[in-house]
């Protein structure tokens, strides 16, 4: 099922798989036959049906137009599908297809296939993510010192190091990755109540069976069936658009800093029909849609909290193109990003030409401080400012226009490395380290 | 190209058609033709390269695997089909394939496409729209006289017709479709601006090429390239919402109005896996969830207006799906909901019995009015306040509570139909025919 | 400060007041006090001065309308405030005005502010979560035995309690308020990194004042300044909003059971301007207002997570008045519905008459699941369906229509309580428990 | 009514006037004295009254925490503020307080005040937007033949005109502002459909009642009373939205071109508080923080759609502090922007000499072009290729490297003004006219 060319930006081959027809009905088929196997251990399904089931289930074929009709007309693939599985069944052994889908709802075997895809989804997006980390902080590392301008409003405003900036977005990645991925976890319950969440036709067997069936599956049980709950996948999609959001952040800081006129990094590829010299930021653009995305599709789901009774309308029904939309961007944002990141280029020389080319004027700040407790702020401020006013005017550093200034040279003294902004970091590197610790705890190359 | 099953209820095969590989593919290729074809005209390309290009783009197959490759590559889909097309005219024509996507930049040719979709999709669309507003209009008609329960607040508030309430949609829906129609319009204008949106190759011919360009393709010439401003866009999905938010409402009444507790209409079709007996509102529910995308789609593109500078980083690059997705979403909404209405069943008397449940009490407010010149309104809405409490009380209907109630009797008087309500209708017949003239202003139905 | 009655539904007075103009001011004086104490225990501000500036800070009037211009002209408060303090200062010790906000940058005293308005608001609403809790098991203890229709898709599904309805209600604002607690709680970091995340003109001491700031604030420190990382106020409304989705869901069920058709629930007050006899859902409408602005604060929340550098142009400046929106809509939705909740009004009697109007048919799936075992599910659905098809057609119960087929009969025996629905609710009890045991671990009511 | 300063940003004075308690009560006992008047020339209620409740309206001073209190009971405005005016007629004239409010509904009264504070908000901006659109084509025109870079994906691509970029920017604002305008002026129509939408209680005078209502407000009378069909607000909202992405999209290009490393404009004011020296972009942030909430606001107001039935619960309660907020969102992005390119510098030189350093480089498509028909593209990419590569290792201009390629040379010729970016524009002058003219219609200094 080849991904469109339309969509080709925003998905991901890997993740598009875990929502692909194959995957999503056989997640469904897989809840069946689990649920006949947990069924059979509690003696409510024989055993000999719930080992047809099973292995019908196992080399389940579905048909797929069909299929795709039966959902228009119900609103829900769990009725075609059942329907299908329970032929598939009975053709192979009559008896048993009255086993088939034992006491569950369609609500049931397909929240709990999307469950299921999510879980595949996720695992495929933990590899890049893994891969990303491990980029971030070897980039991290290696820049530990590599001075750089850091830039506030788009405004040079002091020294730091391309570590630091690095440790941000990878601590940032990995902070977020942990709250989407708990988020991600708490999915991982199955959807089981019967008809209306109660489990009515089940008796006393209920309990049983529900643990069974979370064994078969490997997810955990719930507090309670979650029909009318849907809190749970809303949250998923806002984690994740959290993360996305801390991947899109790296697109925009690499795809400035690639601008011709501050060329301090450059990612690998890129190039324009019309203009055979550009170098285009591809990789972040891919990366930015991907963003701009995400809160669309959070704002969809969280619509549809509100909905009503013990099923709703409509809500229940947008659910499952908006995760696998979801997932799929998220895919697609951090194996665009990590690509990006493992052929990002740096130009130190550039970073440190550009920090020069302010002219001393990002420590204004150590000049000003320096200069307080002996002139006071008000006239510190006031001597930078005219300092930096003359370096303006005369086209000259800031640097010259404080060493015309006896009143400032006097209370900052003369230490040569008063201009010299790698004395400038303050705690830079004890933030670079404390994020590389944060964002991999076990990690000891930092 | 099939649709996936996960997308099933939010996907129209025919409008997901316009915007499938074949049909983007062909009317980037179509673009690349007519350029070549109103540059010849212009005299900047030879005619006999023209022509082959045009008869190869006619027949031109693309590599998809690689045009993927390549859109992954160059985060444009421009890139790698301009050069297939290129070696595809050179294996006919070397000196041809010089003039290939002559003067014109990736995003001439994919905005231009993408134009050239959505009036496809729009297209599709509309044939959907129109049976639906005649099935809306034969409603309308047909129940000009049904009398239900107008409710506000989900509470019973006053008599009404079935014929009003279907007027309101219909002109609801052909409201909104004028206004999104006038936005599909204003984005049918070609996009040529070459590389930086000054066709700046093109010297003193561009604006002859841009007409002849235009008129190729059928499209528009807008005031300039719009390369930097997306608007005409956003304004498509943003009216496009409005469109399918009235096809929502329609939903919601519909799926409302088929509480089994209600039970005043009934969509076809419906049915649940494990209740045999149910009918579900299954297409109100594919609608709804269709109505709960939109605003999301809205939103991302709405966020992309503030893109930077000639050619944005990103907000471009997600456009064309979130409009694939947004006219796909649309094109399901009222494809779902015109066979809704087709084959909706109307119980008036239901209808009927629902308003006669209220035991007159819809009708207090017409008490009170009719009481207030002789009693003024205090005492008016008191007497009918206490009638009412009465008729609670005693488990009566209001009718009985004032026939109790001398000073309101004097007051009304005893005509015997100031409880029918058919006779407190007000102005909704001449409101019913407004709508519908305004919604079908050439027909004579009604 | 008023809330302007246009924002009435939407606003709670006592989170309003903790983003007042008071409430923001003060918490941003309170910064500066407490930074200067944090430095004065380092040694970078003497004792003398800190204490001056605590002492003003402490009576800190401010010219707000001065504030207001200042704010508008540098796009941040902290530019004015920081000036209006340090000349208070001035005036009362010209020496200790040089060490005010010393080595913080404006969004450091901004961003801390917010955070400490956000647990000021955090505060209010839990109150009212609280009480809301205890009120929601008090309704689903009191009905743990209170049968009413179980209603999926809009359509009577099975026998189910108000008393799980309930715990399901309790359950999901429980869980949702747990994990907006958490990202609330996430929030409770102080941002101090300088001009630019570097804490440059702290020197050594960097890490000494962090950890002193954080004391004297009661908040934690971070693993390093968040400046250009905004996760944690995304993840705090994202996760506001689930909250505000549990709580507008039960808002929807409650509205859908005050129809009059429905009639089961009621909530106190209402009324209606034109009809004195309705009783509207107008806490229900307050509360699905609040439900339906979350989304979109997300978004744009989402939307500024990819800001630029060390300080977004815009992103950043967005997030106050949406952080203080999202909590306002919050507060005023909890507060909405803990109201409701405690004055609502539960009919057992019409949920049982409503649930006997169904005539036996939602126990259909009883008998289809019985007569299994016997007939084979398609024997047994087909005589089921055709029962369902008999009571429809003339008009009497399915119970009477299963009488009359012996052939189904025979499957089910005749036992009295099959057509009675308490028996059939299967782990109603169970799953009502268990999510009480979860909502309120520590409870021993239920 | 001051503006909170966590709002200041995103909040326009005259606009929250607009909104304001005393505007809207102003609105709504408007609407109460002209209905009364309508109906009294109508004959529906005595003319004496009906000028009693206009002189009482017209002097009415609300008791506004009894209206405010009343709403959180009602969760309408209306049904308090009825309750008073009745009351202040009542104090006046017993018997004229009988017709205040006569035959209308809480929602007429709402819906029509809040049209009539749209109109005033409308004006207010529309004032600053006239400014805005004179003061950019004043900068088109000035600028007309200003050089710079022309920057796709943030890479320079071609040489065009900043009179060229206003003239963009200008279209861009004036186009969305059109499409507002007249959203906004499709919900200038009064609301009046008493309790249901039918005008029951007026019998056959309704449609003269509406008519001579609409007249007293200079509004429009619709097709149909609109209570269930919420279209106009939202599409009024949605195109607000395209206007300040318009508004962004300025901003963002304004922000970038600050950079001080373009250095090419520079907005008024600015300043940080921890250094001197820096230039911020502080009135683009404001901006662009507007353009932040647009669409959140967009899709809440696109969310409420789908409201049930004769008036909705929740969707019609959000609408109006969604509507004020959007106005005055709204309101704050033209007013700022307005003040930024009053003030707007543009520093000519820099954006020749960014121009210049890029060394030729933007002009290898126009030697590609020229090498084309006698060289083939092939050949003529891969030479032009090839000097830039040159250009690149040996950091010479690609002016220089074309001199060194004797076939290049031979293709293209020696025209000195081949580099001479003042030569390659294209018709940037012809696009930049055709956009004041589209812009601005009437203008002659164009």
């Amino acid at each position: 099922m080849p991904i469109r060319l339309i969509d080709g930006l925003i998905s991901s081959p890997v993740v598009a798989d875990a929502f692909s027809d194959r995957s999503l009905v056989g997640a469904m088929v897989a809840f069946e036959a689990a649920l006949a196997r947990a069924e059979a251990q509690c003696g409510l399904v024989p055993a000999a049906a719930a080992a047809v089931i099973g292995e019908v289930a196992s080399r389940f074929e579905p048909d797929e137009p069909r299929l795709a009709e039966g959902l228009r007309t119900h609103a829900t693939l769990s009725i075609p599908l059942v329907e299908q599985l329970t032929a598939a069944v009975a053709h192979r052994d009559q008896a048993a297809s009255s086993w088939v889908h034992w006491g569950a709802t369609s609500q049931d075997v397909y929240d709990t296939a999307l469950v299921l895809c999510l879980r595949r989804a996720w695992s495929a997006i933990e590899a890049d993510h893994l891969r990303l980390l491990s980029s971030l902080e070897a980039l991290s590392v290696r820049h530990a010192d590599t001075l750089m301008v850091a830039r506030t409003l788009l405004q040079p405003a002091l020294p730091t190091t391309f570590g630091l900036k690095a440790a941000g977005w990878l601590a940032a990645v990995a902070r977020t990755f942990r709250v989407w991925s708990q988020a991600v976890e708490a999915t991982q319950v199955i959807q089981f109540g019967g008809a209306a969440g109660t489990l009515a036709s089940l008796g006393k067997e209920a309990a049983q069976v529900e643990q069974a069936l979370a064994e078969e599956l490997d997810l955990a049980v719930p507090e309670a069936p979650w029909h009318a709950h849907r809190d749970r996948f809303a949250q998923c999609v806002a984690a994740g658009a959290l993360y996305v959001g801390a991947l899109s952040k790296i697109a925009t800081d690499v795809s400035l800093l690639m601008q011709y006129e501050v060329g301090e990094v450059f990612e690998p590829g890129g190039g324009s029909s019309a203009m055979p010299h550009k170098r285009n930021p591809s990789a972040c653009a891919a990366v930015l849609a991907c963003g701009q995305r995400m809160p669309g599709l959070v704002g969809s789901l969280l619509a549809g909290l509100a909905g009503a009774h013990e099923r709703s309308v409509g809500a229940w029904h947008a659910e499952g193109a908006l995760l696998a939309d979801a997932m799929q961007t998220t895919g697609a944002a951090v194996g665009t990003l990590r690509q990006l990141i493992d052929g990002l280029t740096i130009d130190d020389a550039r970073m440190r030409q550009n920090l020069e080319a302010t002219g001393g004027r990002l420590l204004a700040e150590r000049i000003a401080s320096l200069a307080t407790p002996r002139l006071g702020r008000a006239r510190a401020t006031e001597l930078v400012k005219a300092a930096l006013a003359e370096a303006l005017r005369s086209k000259r550093s800031f640097r010259d226009a404080v060493q015309d200034s006896p009143e400032l040279l006097a209370s900052v003294g003369s230490d040569s490395s008063l201009f010299d902004p790698a004395t400038y970091l303050g705690a830079a590197d004890l933030f670079r380290r404390r994020l590389l610790a944060f964002a991999l705890p076990g990690s000891h190359t930092h």
